[in-house]
């Protein structure tokens, strides 16, 4: 503690001292640093390959890992799709699916994948169309109107899904073209007890024994995939302090915050998320010890806030620690005193808006957004159904940039996909939610609201109500109303339909607000600091993610804990049976029963899962581990404790990726799971 | 839902027609009403056997049941005892207890029963100590100086404890004397898995299987005590319509509060106390999941936890059914329009202070309170413990009535009995509470305080050293401080203590603003209330309960379900093996080892829990249920769901009290645990 400056002047503000720091950009990859500390040089069609062979799942990354549309990618990622196509017979999360044949490969209900084809620079035209004596609310209106047009022209000259991504914060604005695969297949997924050993507890951890691993396959026209952009599987394990790469979807962080912004973040955002968290937390866990049914209905849901409450702790942590936060405040007084020295930016500074006297406002304009917008009062799926159809009846009346952004004709075609799965919906998990969501509300801003029916009934009597009454949980009732338009939706007379249409005008007004006094004021300040620092201090390199995708380099390296335990880089799978052991085979530690009975054909010294020292966040879980030769080396899934501050601070001291080490997936494939053919396929 | 208004003129603000509402003084018993309806004379003799057998336990009750001292209560009240008697090697809350000899039973740690011997009502003398002109500190200073002085006069008088009783929330003060029973010994308690049988999914639900009792002994002089007046065991089975009486300490009801006041307790407190509550159940949760030696460390404080989450969620979805508050706003709406008929009170209700500008001011106030004082942010049981030695060394240099209640001669015995004790702490689990402590009031109130040395180290770092570096584990160090006085508090470099002493000051002051701002108004508010409501509508018959001991009874009585469902007043030992079976045996369902293995010898028939429509809340616990001849015919140990709202309103309609039948308990005495010696005891 007492070398707290010394080791403070050492680590910060360099960022380049941290050389593994960064989430690339695929037209800005980091050939220079990469030859120089490796002398390994980063060649066009090695990045092309590596770009259109990595997929963007819902929430996470995915990987082609053979020329017939194989897909790789994390058991934890495939978890929704596992939940719907499982059933009270058959229970494919927690049991496993092993497809024996391609004919055995089963469709899924509603996934859709994205392969990057190219990204064009865009931000010319969005700036330009942005005049700087607008209001917030014109300047947001006119750039999403440009948007909305690039997307639009793009779409209807490639075909392709064209998303602008905002860059630094909206420093810059890129193009990105998607070709979509939906017609995705399950191949193979262990039993969750493999997939997720040591489960909520082992979360985060490291060392660890987890095969989190769930192969797709994708199709085209009723066939598998033509995908010779493919990764293709190393045939030599990794090597300690190895150079290895990860392409995927970093979901998002948040480097780029001031410090005040920082204290706003730690002190009012992250504890209101982590006390919705806790309470969902605990009621899905209560409800899920009912029966092993009930648990089965909710697990999926239950997994992922469990997961978003191990990282918001992590944060919290982070921002937490005094040694963290002086090595920004650091960074923070350089730019200070770097924008005294510089006239032109000292005069620009007046014009910015200011951040500090905003939080209240913020504050003002959030529970109403997350309320009546982002579904803190309805949670359940019927009502989103039924918020959809209202809206998608009404936006189809409008030209396509005057809609709403997920209402353009490039999107339809995926919130179509998802509005009309038939993926299950359980009334009694529906009614659960509804009443807590009846009831947060209730709590957060008053009881008894008449615009919700809290007047007349409580929250569970008015969410049984809704839910027993609403005929949305049959697709053609759905159809039948999205094909009817307006009309159809001004006739129903579906509780969920009147509730989705009598709440809608808040819910938009609460939307416009927050996009257009908070979003826009962020975009402003930040796409000018972010210009700034670019001519004080030259290219930092990379923007914060945006759940768009990157590239990361780093090295297989293990650490060395706060009191001394050495990490090795690599654990082995008679590890699992040893941890089992340590706690009497007691769940979450219990060995799966199929390892357990084909422990003797394993070679127990087959490396199994791995740490290194790439810059991932969530939403890389999923993404190939990679050597020079674009080998798949491992399979990201986690990262320890240590790496979850580095949403706002990346340091590389003890934090770590994690994944599954490719060695063990097909040790297991080949001797417990009897996938002969993929492990084949994979040209092993 | 129609019916509404209906409903609500039937059954609304005539209290009278709810019969079994009522949680009666001893002093002021139901005699006419019980005699009315049931043609039962309560006698003062059955009243002062009932009152001085009745036990009241830390949280809870518990009854003498036989001439030898020995104690009934339940398992869970017993919980936090089993769990200090527990070591690594010997879990007794997880596997039970049975003393085969008495020269068996084993000497808890620290407990302390007391047996209520007599009542005096005091009003006059501590009304007459506050004058009309008094400011509220003032007031709250001469009332806690006149309590002091009478609890003193009588200790000194009586030898016994005693307490000033605030009832009617200021009404009126009655002295209670109780003995005390400080060597406290263990004679049985069954496996958790049979205690609470279905776990936190099963609590507060009916239909019941649980055997949730322990057998304790009292001694005095090393010998069993001589108890002749006790409870005795009834020779026959309970019928259905029954009356049955149920003595003990419920703990708190709020049946007197204002419409306002129930809303901000709906709309701010209960959600700050929700908020609280889910996230230590996540936390421990968390933490015990990681092995089975941490849940036998945490399990006592996480099962308290979900207990009082489900309480609270209770209480809340009462709070939030516009049927229930109708009826409070029906009551308000007839005391505004007989206020107005009285120009004496009219001309009073002037000099009232006024509770609807005043919840602003609480919640100025209440955070620090409880951060400071309540110990949220330093929940470590080693905190506690530091906190005692300071507060005693510069308290026991006050005069008497000058000082904190709990450091008054009248209840020093007491605290030096937990101050002293030897029941284990465990440092993992303290580092736990304390970083939980001091991360979560730096959510709350600001990051990095110096004062609680956040600016140099992270919560958990924090924590850490604080809990490492306390020689308070050692009860030798304890009583060596102790004995030093304020001397030896400041010559202390101990971590917790230097902390209990820097932080002293500030929670002196936050306990003190709570007590003369918030307590003080609401006591002379509701006290005023309280004498109009008597003049207006005549005696209630009794006073929102204050966890001192009463007397409700009630009929054995089944009830029917929302659906439709008929629920029978019992249940039958057979049940249990059904409900394991329809859950395949899976926790929390799974049938107790013992109890699989004994099947054979049961009657599958015997009585297992019952309900009974007897006015309880949280403080019952343990409570005996018994008959007109004051026999045990149950053991009261939950109420359920429906009945949780009764903190606020009471109803008979589905809410019921739920007991452990006392058949039940001899059958599995007999006929599971070989406890014989204890059947016979009971004379049975």
């Amino acid at each position: 503690m007492k070398h707290l400056l010394l080791i403070i002047v050492l680590f910060s503000s360099a960022t380049s001292l941290f050389a593994e720091e960064g989430m690339f950009l695929f037209n800005n990859p980091p050939t220079k640093a990469v030859a120089e500390k490796y002398g390994f040089e980063i060649q066009p069609d090695w990045l092309e390959r590596v770009q259109k062979a990595t997929l963007r799942f819902p929430g996470g990354t995915g990987s082609f890992v053979s020329s017939s549309g194989l897909i790789m990618t994390n058991h934890h990622v495939a978890a929704g799709q596992l939940q719907m196509l499982s059933t009270a017979e058959k229970n494919l999360l927690a049991d496993g699916f092993c497809a024996k044949t391609l004919e055995e490969e089963l469709p899924c209900k509603t996934l859709e994948l994205l392969s990057l084809q190219s990204i064009e620079d865009v931000t010319e035209r969005v700036k330009a169309a942005v005049k700087p004596d607008m209001s917030f609310e014109a300047a947001d209106k006119a750039r999403k109107a440009v948007i909305a047009q690039i997307e639009k022209e793009s779409t209807d000259a490639t075909g392709l899904k064209s998303d602008v991504v905002a860059l630094y914060l909206g420093g810059q604005y890129h193009l990105y073209r998607y070709k979509k695969y939906t017609d995705i297949r399950l191949v193979f997924a262990p039993e969750q007890q493999a997939g997720a050993f040591g489960g909520d507890p082992d979360n985060f951890e490291y060392p660890r024994y987890c095969l989190d691993c769930t192969f797709f396959r994708a199709y085209e026209d009723d066939k598998p995939a033509q995908t010779p952009l493919h990764f293709g599987w190393a045939k030599e394990n990794v090597k300690d302090e190895q150079l290895v790469f990860v392409s995927g979807h970093p979901a998002r962080t948040n480097r780029a915050y001031d410090l005040s912004h920082l204290a706003f973040h730690r002190e009012v955002l992250l504890p209101r998320t982590l006390q919705k968290l806790y309470r969902l937390e605990t009621i899905y866990s209560v409800w899920g010890e009912r029966s092993a049914e009930n648990m089965r209905r909710i697990k999926g849901d239950l997994d992922g806030v469990k997961n978003s409450r191990k990282v918001r702790l992590g944060q919290q942590a982070g921002l937490l620690d005094p040694h963290l936060l002086l090595q920004k405040k650091i960074d923070s007084d350089a730019f200070k005193a770097a924008v005294e020295q510089d006239e032109q930016i000292l005069a620009e500074i007046e014009n910015l808006p200011d951040l500090d006297g905003f939080y209240d406002v913020w504050m003002s304009i959030l529970p109403n957004y997350q309320f009546n917008e982002q579904g803190d009062a309805f949670p359940a799926r019927t009502f989103q159904i039924a918020r959809m159809l209202v809206r998608l009846a009404y936006e189809s009346e409008k030209p396509n940039e005057e809609r709403l952004p997920e209402y353009q004709d490039s999107n339809l075609e995926s919130l179509k996909r998802s509005l009309f799965s038939d993926a299950p919906i359980y009334e009694d998990v529906e009614i659960l939610k509804l009443t807590n969501g009846l009831t947060y509300v209730s709590e957060m801003s008053g009881a008894f609201k008449p615009a919700l029916g809290l007047d007349q009934q409580s929250p569970i009597q008015r969410a049984t109500e809704l839910v027993k009454g609403t005929k949305l949980f049959d697709v053609a009732e759905r159809k039948r109303i999205a094909e009817g338009g307006v009309k159809a939706i001004e006739e129903s007379d579906d509780p969920m339909i009147e509730l989705a249409l009598r709440s809608d005008k808040a819910a938009r007004k609460a939307r416009k607000e927050y996009e257009t006094r908070i979003e826009e004021l962020l975009k402003q300040y930040y796409s000018k600091r972010a210009e700034w620092k670019l001519l004080l201090f030259g290219d930092t390199g990379y923007p914060d993610a945006t759940f768009t995708l990157r590239l990361s380099y780093g090295t297989v390296k293990g650490y060395t804990e706060d009191d001394g335990t050495a990490v090795p880089a690599w654990t082995e799978i008679g590890g699992l049976y040893d941890r089992a052991a340590k706690h009497q085979n007691a769940p979450p530690f219990d060995v799966p029963e199929s390892w357990a009975r084909n422990k003797d054909k394993l070679d127990l010294t087959t490396p199994f899962n791995l740490v290194s020292t790439n810059d991932i966040i969530g939403g890389n879980s999923g993404s190939p581990l990679f050597n020079e030769n674009a080998e798949v080396v491992g399979l990201i899934f986690d990262g320890n404790l240590q790496s979850l501050s580095s949403d706002m601070i990346y340091s590389d001291t003890q934090a770590r990726a994690v994944s599954v080490h490719a060695a063990a997936i097909v040790e297991a494939m080949k001797k417990i799971y009897g996938m002969d053919r993929i492990v084949n396929e994979l040209g092993r």
